[in-house]
């Protein structure tokens, strides 16, 4: 199934939580969006024009940082996040009609799965041999193929591929989330909503502690919250890393937008990747000596002095 | 193949770069070591008093951060670093005795090595098939078992297990180093050298940019240099993270003790990894206001006044 | 009249507000008090063994800081202040029994009061002459000796020389405060009563903002307030400052020591002026990441790390 | 003699040092220009529009700063430095014309330069009595009309007022230098030259080391450096202080431009005094990361990622 023109894709196969997303983020478009077969596919898809969106997993709430979407998004042609949604990852175990749980041999399921699931399998099915694939949709889709006794992999999963759940809610730490992102090609940025984050890349000129506090500061000082901090390697070498920042803010916002000067002038280079709402629309505070007003009122009374 | 009662584990099998690794950083008990099946096997053993020590991959210059190995020294029961050793990563191609690089359909190897060599393998084998398997060795093992044609893995492999090497050196960056650790259980910390490195993880009391700058700037206050911060997250929730710091220096010199007092202070939970020699034996610089001999005259200075 | 030995001086003549407030920081001692005629010749007594304690001026809430005893506490012999006191600066106009209002052609009186009772003056006896003299109660000594019609000092100063209070609570801005401190020869610091502050000098190592931001942060990150930040020159050259700091606590609580022991690593030069009870008795509200308690717990730790 | 419409005025009398740094700074004005009684009455002149400028002292690299220009400048009607000129401080003992040293009793001149040649007063002539008058110039000229056998004043009093030069080069520390400002009413700012001073005065909105480190960092931030930081009473009671800043750079470059609108956020009040060319012409050295050309190249970026 080829990508459609100006379509959307995202992380397939068809029944994982990246379909999911796509169904609470944009219901209309999911039925015939096109399931990419890896990230990096997904997203030299919409680099190449072909596609006009992609929905990637981002993160999640147990496992980190999902590195292969961060590492594209660091090393390839820029893209731009515009939308976010989170996802409850709930596990199923799940098997074609007619097979009984005492008859599963051979579990198949992705590793991320599998090591979320690690304690219920050791268990109730202490015997069964647990086969890695390459996603939990494509091990429900072996199972039906008749490959696998059973799949540990999303609800949605069962219902696409004609198998049934034997067991659901699996995971040993319920409430596992995962967050989605939705890219684009560079050149439109959604409106501020005033509950907004903002992600970009920053490389420092200098590795040292003062150089990393330099960096943070020009967000503390703008009063700019920080929500996640991740350092990826250059693959320069051992030692050499970039960071990836979330702020909370909008770049259209005047102290996300100076704070983003900053790290301008300050940083060896940043890579700005996307100004969103947020998937939980919660209103971000802004300190009173940050706000748009505050900026608005400065910014006339030093041009007042200049003049 | 069980644990030796007090020897040294690894991730194995046996021909990993883990295995090497031991090799370099302890050539005699290299010999009779043992090839844990997981990191997490191989730390739980030594939990459980077992092993003395074992050696696991902490970091790769290209794939960053081996998740397993830090989640595994955040959560579970305190461990400690007490060395560690870089290995250069070589990729080689490797087959059956007999078997022609033209006859190559079906090629086994671990997921980060297939991403390390994906350029080479698109230009050389583009038809082939790749297998994930749980470990480079593990596919070497299946080659010989006449499983797959070819594996992609560390020439030890092939040394190992009775495989010719059709071509070596196949990684799309060559260069890339993956850093290893050996472990024990807490109680005895190696000498300072004046080239050590001293790993934690540290837990914020709030979530926003002022306090990860109040943590930095314990060490910055101190002189003492941060070469990694990483964030991971504590599995409670989306957003919720602590950081995996590594710091030029050894808790025995007073700069980084009363940093890492300060950080006892200002932190809801610190973790203490390890003061150990770096594997780079370059002396650390050491700025004059924080030498031991600094500390040493304010602390007499102080104590002179409050008598 | 000689400095007694062993006894208490103060910055006369009698009839001072530094009368005033050795009365109400000692009111057994003040009757027999010395007046000296300076607040060098009070310090200069001090340092040689004769006296053993005196109260100077150190600050004014509408002046300023006194640069003289400032200035000798910075360049001459250690001293150290034990105490302060807080003495509200009333105004009055005093002149020989018999002498009316409209009578007063000539009046002295210090330039400092000079400039606190200005307006009153242009306002009530715009036909005056002022004459500044060295204090306002040798203004008053003057006037009882009939060289000047009126005095403007302290209440205190007319009871003490015989004369009459023509209009009392004539300064322009009432309210006005000064503080006077108590200073001994090193060798003895008043015990910690929760409610301390704590004076020095310190000089930067180099001469920029980055310098003093480092020396404000040494109290910050220990949760030390500051009261008061006051450049003086050196006297080396114009541009060259040192900075009398009076922080929040007393130099036996940790985070005041290790904000000192902080201060000795990275200043040129620290001179400790004294801990000692505020005259405003509340307790100081210290942050829970710096109690004493958070303190030890955070010594204990590291100690326990590197045995 | 009144102030000339539209002339300069300057701390008089005639023969202070202030008349000798107008000539060195404007030598055509100085001829005519109007000697002020008093600090304040210069200023009051210059407000009302009678003066067009005014030289009066700022500073003193020994007795440090003039706290009448200072509070005058932070308290009254609102104007501008516009020009800085340095004079060294060298003072002479004069007398009438036949006044031999050994007939020097009584001396008469001002505090400030009592306390700088105090040394050599008590040295050389032990048993004279110095009685302070409001300037060393009023002293010359009191000493002309025979009130006093002599004066400690500036070499051009002698000149001045027609009196012998006794003995040179009194002072107790030699190479002392006065700081003397040209003020103006708002409304120009002198063209930035490269090696310029910015003076401000900033009110805190809280009272703590924090406060003023956030203040300190808007400057460190932006790679400006501060050449003086004074804290003054603000006389409306004991611990509340402004601050008196002086920067090194000009309000028109981008960096001083973003670091006062950012004082201004977070300061409860600022006061603009004035940028301007510095006395010592060197050119101020600015951080790469904080030159024209980087804070242009941080605008243009944000403002084409936000189209």
């Amino acid at each position: 199934m080829p990508a459609p023109q100006d379509g959307v894709g995202y992380l397939g196969p068809a029944g994982t939580f990246c379909e999911e997303g796509l169904r609470r983020l944009d219901p209309d478009t999911a039925e015939s969006a096109w399931p990419a077969p890896t990230v990096a596919a997904a997203l030299e898809t919409l680099r190449e024009g072909v596609l006009a969106e992609a929905l990637v997993p981002f993160e999640n709430s147990v496992e980190g940082s999902v590195s292969a979407t961060l590492d594209e998004l660091i090393r390839g042609e820029p893209l731009v996040i515009t939308g976010e949604v989170h996802v409850e990852v709930e596990f199923a175990l799940m098997a074609r009609p007619g097979t009984d749980l005492a008859a599963v041999r051979r579990i198949a399921t992705h590793p991320v799965a599998e090591a979320q699931t690690r304690d219920w399998i050791a268990a109730h099915l202490p015997g069964a041999e647990v086969i890695p694939e390459s996603s939990t949709a494509r091990a429900a889709v072996l199972v039906a193929a008749e490959v696998y006794d059973a799949a540990i992999a999303a609800p949605l999963a069962a219902e696409r591929h004609g198998l049934n759940i034997l067991v659901g809610g699996i995971a040993d730490r319920p409430g596992a989330v995962t967050r989605f992102i939705r890219l684009a090609r560079p050149g439109h940025i959604p409106e501020a909503t005033g509950a907004d984050v903002t992600t970009l890349v920053a490389y420092l000129r200098h590795n040292h502690a003062g150089a990393l506090l330099d960096l943070l500061n020009q967000f503390a000082m703008r009063g700019v919250d920080l929500v996640r901090l991740e350092s990826r390697p250059t693959g320069e070498a051992l030692g050499q890393y970039c960071f990836a920042i979330e702020a909370l803010g909008h770049l259209r916002e005047p102290r996300v937008a100076e704070a983003l000067r900053g790290l301008h002038r300050v940083c060896a280079q940043v890579r700005f990747l996307g100004s969103y709402p947020r998937a939980q629309a919660a209103q971000t505070p802004v300190p009173e000596v940050a706000t748009a007003q505050a900026y608005d009122a400065a910014r006339v009374w030093v041009e007042r002095l200049s003049r």
